[in-house]
């Protein structure tokens, strides 16, 4: 053995992934343009490449799983997180033309592989078979188990292997924070924000699932969620990191955690009604999709928490079954004349207006307060 | 919402897991003893204890879960993998009474929480109930649903809480390193194998379930599962990372992981014989209760090998059934009679050979010689 383990004991590894922004004008990137969504794809891209190093070796059935998960990662999204999180070192005063740029952007794009943990996860979780247009990573590898004519249970074999992809996903996201090239007190100040992170995003995950089998339905369990779940997991935290990352002071990384917390909010109570009442020409989905999947929202919440017994009743009784047109249309008129519906308007509004109010006391750099204040309103307003 | 984003600014965290060490003679600590064990059990017991300060904002359905893995990790085992990162330090100079040790400590204990990931999550793969005596965490949570007179799928409850709690580990193994206390050089030396040692246990466990599920049935593939799903986990990386802590030169190095590969693949060697030929009464499993499961070891994979035609349909028709004792019996004495118990033997005795030739002709301490010599023995001739 000893001529293959000398070979390889090159660590560090050989390359990182920050290489691929060499070419790359960081100063004219902005988040959510395909300029930047091209950047954070060229450092996943070269990320993987890396990988090849530790994975090659062990063969082609762990080099096939590992090119899924690239596959699942690459193919994905507007690169959300990574966007605030650049949004949140440019606020701080982060220069984009500095030497610190590129780990800058590194480190931040990361955030897509805990996303990509969360989704590859989530869809077992949901029994979920497509998304964005594929097969899920579970149902993929239940496919290819089919494919090959094994015997034993494919569905079970599927998800075992997106439970591994997935704890890649996680264990890759670290890495790539690790060879990013952050110096040691930007590391040091952004492993703190990271380990809150993505602790709360499991935590939000967890109070859903419970909140589905059974859990409480209170406005507060539902607003609890949508905190963790995703307001700090989408836009409190990264912009959190990106702060931590610039040396922020307190009072700054307070008021952009006030921003990302509310209109982090806002933004999954802006979901909740576009799940009910979204044309599904614009969202793509199904009309009154969330009322099939019987999701617990705090729209839902609201409505039982206004709700006469009878009304009650309609709500439980229809939610998470297979609803006529006529079944939605109902519902939806119930939550409506319950006031339900302006009742989270009226949070969307008020959570935007303090979200924004709090950056614009704040010591934010100006162009990171337009940045943030379109995000805000793209967030709140969106009809998709 | 502001009050308590302004309190929860606080990083980094306000107490380290490695505090808990401040009372412990680490000069006496020998691997595989109990004041070891209880070492990283303090480290551990600690480390869940800060993370009190994330995880109670979310409230008592998450603080649950987080006690559920803390139970778990506490409860078990004798602490193996950080009992060779450690003697990996030691062997590459280490000093337990240095100011460094308690860290080094802590970030070796991490180990145990890369283990409760992949014991989590192979629990719900291979659909274990039980396990060191307890419900696994699937079956603990698919009885809490029950106990709750929850409707819906119990089942599927008990494994989404599961998955989410098996990553919660996988990242928290991460925090622990990164709040061990490690000087920035040491991190940056420990990070790059600490990459490898997680994609190659996954990519093992990959190897397994494919294997498994009807993939290759070669000699080579199962050597190349022990490879990565145990040794390269247990030992061989486990000694890397302490001796990259110690900031050992590239020849140590090599020696430790030629020992950690040979040794641990002799290891898992001899569990597959014990997993046929084991002592009930020695080793506290049935009788044959390796061919029962139908595991794709090395003996099975070398006995078929060598087998005509006729004897490789008993074993394959065999493997993976209720078998009776009188069944068993008959694999046995066809497993012997094919010479793959004296071949499996024979690659016990070279490997525990080749690996402790490694270490002798190296510049490893002494002590730690001496220590990783009885390892080696207890490791591959033991009876259970």
């Amino acid at each position: 053995m000893e001529a293959a383990l000398t070979a390889g004991i090159g660590t560090p590894l050989s390359r990182s992934a920050a290489d691929a922004l060499n070419s790359v004008d960081l100063t004219a990137l902005t988040p959510g343009t395909p300029a930047f969504v091209g950047a954070v794809e060229r450092v996943l891209t070269s990320f993987f490449t890396t990988r090849r190093e530790i994975v090659d070796p062990l063969g082609p059935v762990f080099v096939d799983a590992a090119e899924a998960l690239a596959q699942f990662v690459v193919r994905g999204g507007k690169r959300t997180r990574p966007g605030f999180a650049w949004t949140g070192w440019l606020g701080a005063g982060g220069d984009p033309a500095g030497p610190d740029a590129a780990a800058v952007l590194t480190a931040c794009s990361a955030l897509e592989l805990v996303q990509a943990c969360a989704l590859v996860h989530d869809d077992i979780i949901d029994s979920s078979r497509t998304r964005r247009g594929f097969p899920t990573v579970h149902i993929d590898f239940e496919d290819r188990h089919r494919a090959a004519h094994w015997p034993g249970d494919g569905a079970a074999y599927g998800s075992a292997v997106a439970i591994l992809i997935g704890d890649l996903a996680l264990a890759w996201a670290d890495d790539l924070v690790h060879e990013a090239g952050l110096d040691p007190a930007a590391l040091a100040r952004f492993a703190p924000v990271w380990a809150r992170m993505r602790t709360e995003v499991l935590g939000g995950q967890l109070l859903d699932i419970n909140g589905e089998a059974g859990g409480d339905e209170s406005v507060e369990a539902a607003l609890r969620i949508n905190r963790y779940k995703t307001a700090a997991y989408t836009i409190e935290r990264p912009l959190h990191l990106g702060a931590a990352l610039a040396g922020a002071d307190d009072d700054l990384v307070a008021a952009l955690r006030v921003y990302g917390t509310d209109v982090g909010i806002a933004f999954q109570l802006r979901d909740d009604l576009l799940g009910v009442f979204g044309d599904p020409a614009v969202t793509g989905k199904p009309s009154g999709d969330d009322l099939r999947e019987g999701k617990r929202t705090v729209l839902i919440a609201e409505g039982l928490r206004r709700a006469d017994p009878e009304s009650a009743a309609l709500i439980r009784t229809g939610l998470g079954t297979d609803l006529s047109d006529a079944d939605v249309d109902r519902l939806r008129t119930v939550l409506k004349d319950l006031g339900a519906v302006d009742d989270v308007e009226g949070r969307i509004r008020d959570l935007t207006h303090s979200g924004l109010n709090a950056i614009a006391v704040s010591t934010t750099t100006g162009p990171a307060k337009k940045l943030l204040y379109d995000m805000a309103l793209a967030a709140t307003r969106r009809t998709a």
